[in-house]
């Protein structure tokens, strides 16, 4: 069975695929079509998403939305999470954020991933969400990974995504964990199967 | 375990309660919200008030949203089912469509029901649509039901659901058909429970 992913960004495609089961073909999806993420939530951009480009394909497809959520910074950037770093260098972003949050000494954050599928031809629909908790580190430290990963460290380590890596990351990230949910459900339902 | 209906339509909500299972609760949403039901389909409409009334009340929710969609008239009044239905009385409206389609010999059209459950404590969201297939009978037939049942006859029986009446409607209306497949897939996956 192919799944289309909604997105542009191959290296989100290859991090999907590390996680879905292997009888499902995941292909990006080769449209002009831009979808405005209007929603308030990880979870309203994403099932956006996986509507607005099944319309298009008229095939089965799966979208996310994903970002950093900073407890007191009441939940900044959430859904702004990709676009607070457009712009500008990564680094100065982060620098940013920890300036904002140099007086304060609760650090918890988490980082959240909506994963979404939908099939136009049943109008077939499903959501869920994945999440890791843990803390804002009080510098940039590794240079693995993307985005935020330098200032996040995950509870039960004392090491930032950033110098954790890819191998670490694939098994208790946000994004892995909401699409390994995804597809275990989707299985279970009888949506996609063994073939 | 409790569930709230998205919807101020007392008779809905009775519908559902005959096809929930007997251990869920549901309850009418007591909120002044007004959920504008932009979408371009059933099942944007179902999502959007299911979204909007669990962000509102914090528990989780059922919503859906249905309608009439007629083939020679390209799908109308689909998504605008309820609203075509307002200020004049339903004959009248219903009389409209009869001369709409006067000159057609394909009478096939379709009731949609898209049902839609969110939890917005986990961002839980599931989707489904149900449908009945039918003929629309060439005169308004039958004072049972609502809205265009006594214009539309479903297939197998030769009589509009304005004549069959409720007890044969709640088994194969698209409404009973989405909530029963919403319930059964809730119950697989664990996401209602017996208790």
């Amino acid at each position: 069975m192919i799944i289309y992913v909604a997105s542009k960004n191959a290296h989100k495609v290859l991090e999907i695929k590390q996680i879905a089961p292997e009888f499902v073909t995941l292909e990006p999806i080769n449209t002009e079509l831009d979808v405005e993420e209007t929603g308030e939530t990880f979870t309203e951009n994403s099932i956006i998403k996986a509507l607005d480009y099944g319309k298009e394909i008229r095939k089965p497809v799966i979208a996310d939305d994903s970002g950093l959520s900073i407890d007191v910074l009441g939940g900044f950037p959430g859904v702004m999470s990709a676009r607070y770093m457009e712009g500008a260098p990564y680094t100065e972003k982060m620098e940013s954020i920890l300036q904002l949050m140099r007086n304060y000494d609760d650090r918890h954050a988490r980082f959240v991933c909506s994963a979404t599928y939908f099939n136009p031809e049943t109008n077939f629909l499903l959501s869920v969400e994945g999440y890791v908790e843990g803390t804002i580190a009080y510098e940039i430290r590794g240079d693995k990974g993307f985005g935020y990963d330098p200032i996040f460290i995950p509870n039960g380590y004392d090491k930032t995504f950033g110098e954790l890596g890819e191998e670490v990351k694939n098994v208790i990230s946000h994004r892995s964990r909401a699409f390994k949910k995804l597809f275990s459900l989707l299985l279970k339902i009888g949506e996609i199967k063994y073939e």
